[in-house]
């Protein structure tokens, strides 16, 4: 759905199988460490000398700032802002490889399944898989979890 | 273990069932509205206005920045910089409550098993439940996680 980043999805508008190619970002290192010192002050994170002696073997990116680079590209593309309604929670989230300075990341999200509410007609549910690959290819970060999204009698009531 | 935030620890020095109280902080608005702005963008983050007109009745932080709340808590007392590797992922990230500017959010980590691994004696997996709750006693947020922590002789090596 490149074509379509900016269109405001209703829930009945998330279609099972449908996939959002979201785009890319590039990681600095300055981001890393600036993060990292606020919220997750690992040395591996914070400190380019300490991590090069860690097993790591050099400056990682805390994985909440990894998941913080897949929100900001979800919602370019995948969360329309008049709509989604948040989550309630994630029932899978992994940091399957280390995400380092320089790398660039890009971000697909796959609908799993799009569940409407019964007792609340204005929302549904909309179970994903979001994920971030690396210039190598390699998987670096997959997120499972479902978004509260407004139905059309929802978005109009 | 109030007595002790800065002792570091070993894998084998977490003991199940024990609790770590990790203090509380007290959310802001504008910290509110700059991370969402920054990172998730709903407007029942980063708009009042909006916000009171959402199904919140007004501003909520996003789940993310409550999350980073539990982590830079759990840095001042249960993750030692010294021996934590961060973690894989988690299983089971549930946001419960809205969190809203004003509220106090106290949090608690306890110790559900500890596994030292077989094939590298130098780490250790840290089974942990993480909670914040706020100054209702609502519990707004948990998290089942596990730190990967080095042993004893993993810090030696």
């Amino acid at each position: 759905m490149d074509d379509a980043p900016r269109r405001v999805r209703h829930a009945e508008d998330y279609v099972p199988g449908e996939v959002f190619e979201l785009g890319s970002k590039t990681v600095t290192e300055d981001e890393v460490i600036a993060f990292a010192r606020q919220y997750d002050p690992h040395p591996f994170h914070t400190d380019p000398d300490a991590a090069r002696g860690s097993i790591f073997g050099g400056l990682t990116a805390s994985g909440w700032q990894t998941a913080l680079f897949m929100m900001q590209l979800m919602h370019g593309g995948f969360i329309s802002a008049e709509t989604s309604l948040g989550s309630p929670g994630h029932d899978e989230l992994r940091w399957l490889q280390p995400v380092r300075p320089g790398d660039r990341l890009t971000a697909r999200v796959e609908v799993l399944a799009v569940t409407l509410s019964r007792s609340r007609p204005e929302l549904g549910f909309v179970k994903n898989r979001a994920t971030l690959t690396n210039q190598h290819g390699e998987l670096v970060y997959r997120l499972v979890s479902s978004a509260i999204v407004k139905t059309r009698r929802g978005a109009s009531a």
